[in-house]
């Protein structure tokens, strides 16, 4: 499939570029920095381009099976995930191609026995302060996607600990924050990218988020 | 005050325009027919501009103190009026000015004992299917503008019968649907334009939405 990669030189990006083109994909890959760009492994299937994501017009947008949205910015412009989000959306209404597929954050899923949404343990981190609206921000934009309902979306949440690393065997949930037999709630970068592919090739969830942990 | 109407030939949008310069303010009244536009009385507070809200500028929407987005639409492009609440918050992050003033409608009102969503009420009205997307999406509409706290909006709605009409005396609420002593929920166009008047030249209500009903 021809898979497009916002934000692809990212944690989560440049992890999605790698599997994509591991199965054979046919990559392209958005950044906004084409020094970082370049430091993609050159391969025959990937093409790069530096690219104000919120510039996409529909007809750029309209040459992929599937658009995956792994933008990252700084804290302080943290509504540009909800910003890009509504954007995308607005470009693609009423179509079915391509399929949007949204990088979410942890702080969107519930966890412990009231259900409570994840964000509001990680407010109470001190040490979360300088990052926090970030996990805000990407509530607000599942919030969003959840009255959408003309688009082709799906969007994913790691766990807690979201880190660079190879995939491992994982766990997949769909609204309850995962933790495996160690009581520990991560995912790495690598099990994000082959749980994301796995979905693009094999369809599961429709206008609705699923959440990814390592096992 | 410098006011921009977007959507200003409709029933809400030039009433909306009347009143603001019978108020003296400086009006621009933007919409997408050029013939609609030329039926509005010449006025020399009045601008009107042949205008896509959707490509608005930033800079153009900063040269107003406040835009009021009486967009209308037909109900098979209802989700458009998402995606101009998207977009023009999208363009005015971080700013206060202009402060952006929408006119949602009666469905996302809280109404019975049981302070149901009033469009589940709508719904059941089969002679509502052929528009019932209008308030289903201008729910969506505030949906997403509650989540806002980066951009100067306010939010108006309307009673359940919303229609055409000089201003009466009038009743003011913020989320429950209104109805007056004669068990009537109606809002005239004139009264709306009133309300919102009153609103912009002493402002009550801060990234929240309210109600007005013709007493």
């Amino acid at each position: 499939m021809k898979i497009t990669i916002i934000g692809a030189t990212g944690m989560a990006g440049s992890a999605l570029v790698a599997e994509a083109l591991r199965r054979c994909h046919t990559v392209t890959a958005l950044a906004r920095s084409a020094e970082k760009l370049a430091q993609l492994p050159a391969n025959p299937q990937l093409t790069t381009k530096v690219q104000d994501a919120f510039a996409l017009t529909p007809e750029e947008l309209g040459t992929a099976d599937v658009v995956i949205d792994a933008f990252a910015t700084a804290p302080s412009l943290a509504f540009q995930h909800v910003d890009l989000a509504t954007n995308l959306v607005a470009k693609l209404r009423t179509t079915t191609t391509p399929r949007l597929v949204f990088i979410l954050g942890a702080g969107s899923l519930r966890t412990g026995d009231d259900h409570h949404l994840f964000v509001t343990d990680i407010a109470k981190d001190p040490n979360a302060a300088s990052f926090l609206s970030i996990p805000q921000n990407q509530l607000k934009e599942l919030n969003f996607l959840r009255d959408v309902d003309n688009v082709n979306w799906v969007g994913v949440s790691p766990a807690a600990d979201f880190h660079p690393g190879e995939a491992t065997p994982f766990l997949l949930g769909n609204n309850e924050l995962l933790f495996n037999a160690d009581h520990q709630s991560e995912t790495s970068a690598g099990t994000m990218a082959v749980a994301i592919l796995d979905e693009i090739e094999q369809p599961q969830h429709q206008q609705t988020r699923f959440t990814v942990a390592n096992k």
